[in-house]
């Protein structure tokens, strides 16, 4: 059968006149005619006009509740207009909290007061708006007025405290300093709270994205000494959105939470400082020197601490509802209007937010510009196609969030496809997102060009992927999101943006797409994402833009315009098998690390082999975990991996040339239902209790991890209930994805025999 | 047999009374006495005469030609007669040059000269010895004055340049600046010379042994932004010692060749600077970025160049014969006289050199000491140790070279082992070496206490590479010399001490041991290694000083008193497969690689993932390599396996107790012949054409990399003609240590044969 399937993939991409192969879900006519009507539209966007909205977008700061995030809703809600779309702007109110107090000092053993203010750069225009800048802050971190002894935490991520306790150090009381990266900044204050500090600075390492990386700002894209990371330290991984509306949205009318019973706050006050700022105060470290691994690239020596440093900390927020501006604008399906392709990117941004999330909105507004020309030109796509210009995705995917959750019901009735990007640059394609849809992403990669190399986005990533290709530095973006052989693979989707509340919460499929990998950037959040920036060191002629545009148009036009459907569930299941062994591996190494490290602890290997002038402290003894039993999933699989064949032979018998089932008339309605029936297979994957602890995660698939933030965490509820420890709550967990995976495996099979009945008819 | 052999080692280990194993090579009873032995001597090194000998030796700066290394050579004399050894010393006169002017400057694009001085450390007594410190230079180096564009090569190996032709950077006619480390310092001249570059500079980056790794002197022990590692960069891998004289003792009435005919010093000037006057200079390039894994820890974003950043490099140098000074000791053996076990440890220093080599010296005068003891009570040494306290380690092996070279003809009969030190720390044991002595040294290493854990030296190393035992920082260390199991791997030589001339040269079986690996240092030759420093930053109160002593002198006096020399046959077998096996690996994945990487040139790969605006060059197609044909190095290894078993064997049967040949006196002649065949079983190691283009290198197993400097080459012949891609000789070479490996075997029978004679008696 598999056999089968190869050359079903080849026969279609050979099978077609001109050479052009015969699309999935489409007959062999309404093939043709899509590939028409595709190149025409990739034919319209224009590098100008990217241009040009960038610099109208991003000429002044445009935040949540600052005056000009409200005129550039209205700007693109009036551009949708002018497109020939019908278009709106729903609003709703969220909490967003604004500084109205920072100080972070070094009270001992020296005084240094940090200057937390990112400084205006000559010949970059907008720099200097400082009347209207969001000072530099982590947005829903509570007020508070610490002062405490400084402990250094590297990246604050669990296993960081484990390598603390080897070094005996608590940070218990302490304010603790942590680096951005490697993990979501949010996990940071999360993790420290856990382990009882009593405040958090999070500052930006040149080592991670200032000097270490490339020449600074305004010389080079990095970050300057003075450059802060803004952004959010919501706990999303426990609900994003407004946080006062958990799981409803924030309409005029909603029913608020006292702000005294939201959970998603920091539980302490945290900052986000410059190295500028942070020098200092590392340096005032003494105590065990840092591990190696940890260790930045400031011209000091890393010391842990705790002390003799110690920092006083004041944080104060104004905590007002703020109104969000999110624009919809829509093109109405011509044969199947019930069921909906929505593309997203948001408008709110930061500061200026010329790459985060400019350079992707403008893409977008593209697209739509150019299937208004195409709807004048008679294109009329069967599906409805909604296109989402969100607000507040900085703070906790706010717009896309309280929309989502306010039309729940209907979307999850509706939405076939939801397709995002953000921000954009210069290199390869990444697209992460349901497996369901990877084949499908490779058929329209083959169809774009890539703009450097003039060759298809498809073939400049098969070629990255070859053996020998090795280019500089670049050896960990190669093994994301690519596999070897012809097509490439897509990576999950963790968090990060708005596609959150359509995946995880209401079981959407989903994609995620955008450019980059060739230059670098170190001005994410601050002042400096800006024109002046992006126009200099980045998609600087906008022909990335322009490609991002093309293919996440096609991607829409080619899902909007198909007879059935195009999802794949043979990528889906190879890929749930390879997570499916990633788990049992992962259950199997704990074992064997804890057994091994258990019987060192019994050699006394850690006392043995310790350094007594630099004493640390023994592991202590761990419980052996259980074997688990991981037959539910493995029979879940089996069955998931012959429902998918039958879904391809169903699928070829009703594509067969001559009689194709997807050409005709009578089979219009057994067609409705067929893709009925796929729009539900990823709604199968969601469970109504959702994730341990965390309800409002429903996918049991995909989901940001717990204490990775926006990483990705596949099999969620039973990998982490592993990395926790958890082992009651894991076999639980392997039952519910087990049955989960059943019945995506029903799903699929009601499809494949509405197909049968279409080819039959 | 295998079985067998392990059940000799269980045997000898739980066979003797009072539960002490009976010695390899000893009867039970000589057995039982050489433990008596032993233990008398372990408890004489005392830790305050330690530090007396360091801060007498270390009082003033003290490299070749000084005073103070003259007077120190006569003190260490003065001492071996005080302690009733038979001593002297032997003089040579070798090329010393010495600094006569030394400039570095930045003349584009503005304008900077180096400091070239360490200053003077408050609190640090000898750190202002200015009058008799020789400057920062490297030895060796040319004369030259260049002024050219400077090129930053990382750390100047191969692999460096294959990078800089990807980058499309040629060093031809500029002044290069490498960082210390990851090769010998002497390889990164020679490579920049072969790449046509006029001039070096190197320089110690805080990332290799500044503030990156600890605290800086005088507040920590590591690199000072002034302090700079001054050593050789004479050429040898092609030969050591003193570049007149090659292959001959450099006395008085030598042949010397005329100093243009030398081929050992450098091609183009090169000198060592500090980081404080490497920073300006590295921040002034422009150029590509530096590729991440090239980037140290200086403030600054690493280009690579070239310029715009220009050097004048001026440099002259005295060429002046300087006179050696090598004390040497004896105490003449009872049974066997004409075996010798020689025990060195160099005393000149580059400055005042408290670690290096006053730390190792110390501990050998202290064994020397005690043997002295010991004779006054009565031991008797069946072979005669030699102590040797070498001078002009530091320029080039100067002093054991010339004098190996000098009795070349005696050592070859007599010399059964050379045992080396050089400096010492806190931590663990490292030993390197033949790995006819593997077996060896476990046994000893399990009768030496460690200091801080007081379990034994051998056990702490056990404990160590247990699976679960990760130290901070340690995993690179662990791999290195350590085995899984009870006995721990000792690991090649390679150079950088005085063993070169005694086992790459003679074909002499040695050691190598010292302890360390806790502390940290950054003061590797240069004014800062002194008394103070050590005494504050290292073994401060010696008792890892005192280990040192108590194991090296318990070796010596095992090897000496030995029935029968204690060599095994079994772990160097062993050894020798691996080796095989990793040749036989470099050639097939030598291969892989350059198959892989002409099909992904084939395909446009470089071209296609290149980013367009920082353009790198396609790598070149190579030719394939041919499949090489290891069988004379496979059939020679079943050989030299079947032939270590004869000897266990033999070894068994000429021990077993109550009829032990090793005790029997009718033994004695036959004995004496095996231990002469024992002997003899290193040089058959060697060949009389010694290695491709550098035949002073004579040993087939192990020598110093023609590019790595100190670091070994295993298999040296086949394994860098693979390397350098020179098939043809990498096939010749296979056939020539395929012989030297049946050589071995023979030599091994003819030992095990004498065995099972003196057995039969």
């Amino acid at each position: 059968m598999k056999r089968y399937a190869l050359c079903l993939a080849l026969c279609a991409s050979f099978a077609s006149p001109a050479d052009l192969p015969t699309l999935r879900g489409y007959s062999a006519d309404s093939s043709k005619s899509e590939h028409d009507w595709e190149a025409k539209f990739r034919a319209i966007p224009d590098t100008g006009n990217l241009r040009d909205y960038m610099q109208r977008l991003s000429a002044r700061p445009h935040h949540v509740g600052s005056p000009y995030d409200k005129a550039n809703a209205e700007w693109i809600l009036s551009k949708f207009k002018e497109w020939g779309l019908d278009a709106s702007i729903e609003s709703f109110d969220v909490l967003f909290p604004t500084p109205k107090e920072r100080i972070v000092e070094l009270v001992e053993p020296t005084h240094f007061t940090a200057r937390l203010a990112e400084p205006t750069v000559a010949g970059d225009a907008t720099s200097g708006q400082h009347d209207e800048q969001l000072p530099s802050y982590n947005a829903y971190s509570i007020d508070g007025d610490v002062t405490a002894p400084l402990v250094y935490v590297n990246f604050g991520i669990p296993e960081d405290y484990e390598a603390l306790d080897r070094l005996g150090i608590s940070v218990k009381g302490a304010i603790v300093i942590a680096r951005y990266g490697n993990s979501w900044r949010g996990i940071k204050p999360k993790v420290a709270a856990e382990h009882g500090a009593v405040g958090c600075l999070i500052y930006s390492d040149p080592h991670e994205d200032g000097y270490f990386q490339g020449d600074v700002f305004p010389e080079g894209p990095m970050r300057p000494k003075d450059g802060v990371q803004r952004g959010s330290v919501m706990d999303m991984p426990t609900y994003p959105g407004d946080p006062l509306t958990p799981g409803i949205g924030a309409t005029k009318d909603a029913k608020r939470l006292a702000l005294s019973d939201v959970k998603t706050l920091t539980k302490i006050p945290v900052l986000p400082i410059s190295y500028a700022d942070a020098q200092p105060l590392l340096a005032a470290l003494h105590g065990p020197m840092a591990p190696a691994a940890w260790r930045g690239a400031l011209p000091i020596t890393y010391h842990v601490g705790p002390g003799p440093a110690k920092v006083h900390l004041k944080l104060a927020f104004n905590w007002d509802l703020k109104p969000l501006y999110d624009v919809i604008a829509r093109i109405p399906g011509s044969a199947y209007p019930d069921e909906w392709i929505i593309r997203g990117n948001h408008h709110d941004a930061w500061v200026n937010g010329a790459e985060d999330p400019v350079s992707g909105q403008a893409a977008m507004l593209e697209e739509a510009r150019a299937m208004g020309l195409l709807l004048k030109q008679g294109w009329k796509p069967k599906r409805t196609i909604v296109f989402c210009a969100w607000d507040g995705e900085e703070p906790g995917l706010l717009g896309s969030t309280e929309w989502a959750e306010t039309h729940a019901e209907e979307l999850q009735r509706k939405a076939a496809v939801y397709l995002n990007s953000d921000g954009n640059g210069r290199g390869f394609l990444n697209v992460e997102g349901s497996h369901t849809l990877e084949k499908f992403v490779n058929t329209v990669a083959r169809d774009v060009d890539d703009p450097e190399t003039k060759m298809s986005v498809a073939q400049r990533l098969r070629l990255r992927r070859m053996p020998g290709a090795v280019p500089e530095d670049g050896a960990q973006e190669r093994s994301a999101g690519a596999g070897a052989g012809q097509e490439f693979r897509i990576a999950a989707l963790g968090s990060g943006s708005d596609y959150s509340a359509f995946l995880d919460h209401l079981g959407i499929a989903s994609l995620n797409m955008g450019f980059g990998g060739e230059d670098r950037s170190g001005i994410y959040h601050s002042d400096y994402d800006d024109f002046y920036w992006y126009t200099h060191f980045s998609d600087t002629n906008f022909v990335y833009g322009k490609a991002l545009a093309q293919i996440a148009g096609s991607s829409v036009m080619r899902m909007a315009d198909a007879e059935l459907l195009p999802f794949d569930f043979d990528n889906f299941t190879a890929t749930i098998r390879r997570y499916v062994a990633e788990v049992e591996k992962l259950s199997a190494d704990a074992r064997s690390r804890i057994v091994e490290r258990n019987r060192a602890i019994d050699e006394g290997v850690f006392t043995a082999t310790m350094d007594p002038r630099f004493p640390t402290v023994p592991p202590a003894k761990e419980a052996v975990p259980p074997f688990l039993n991981f037959a539910p999933l493995d029979n879940a699989l089996a069955a998931l991996d012959h429902t998918a064949q039958l879904y391809d032979q169903a699928l070829a018998k009703a594509s067969e040339n001559g009689a194709s089932a997807l050409a005709r008339e009578n089979a219009r309605a057994t067609l409705r239902e067929a893709n009925s029936r796929l729009i539900a297979v990823e709604r199968t994957l969601t469970s109504n209790e959702g994730l341990p602890n965390r309800p409002w995660y429903k996918h049991e698939i995909y989901a940001p991890g717990f204490y990775t933030g926006y990483g990705v965490k596949t099999l969620p509820g039973v990998r982490e209930s592993i990395e926790q420890k958890q082992w009651k709550q894991a076999d639980e967990q392997i039952v519910l994805v087990g049955k989960v995976l059943e019945n995506a495996g029903e799903a699929i099979q009601g499809a494949a025999a509405e197909l049968t009945k279409a080819a039959r008819n």
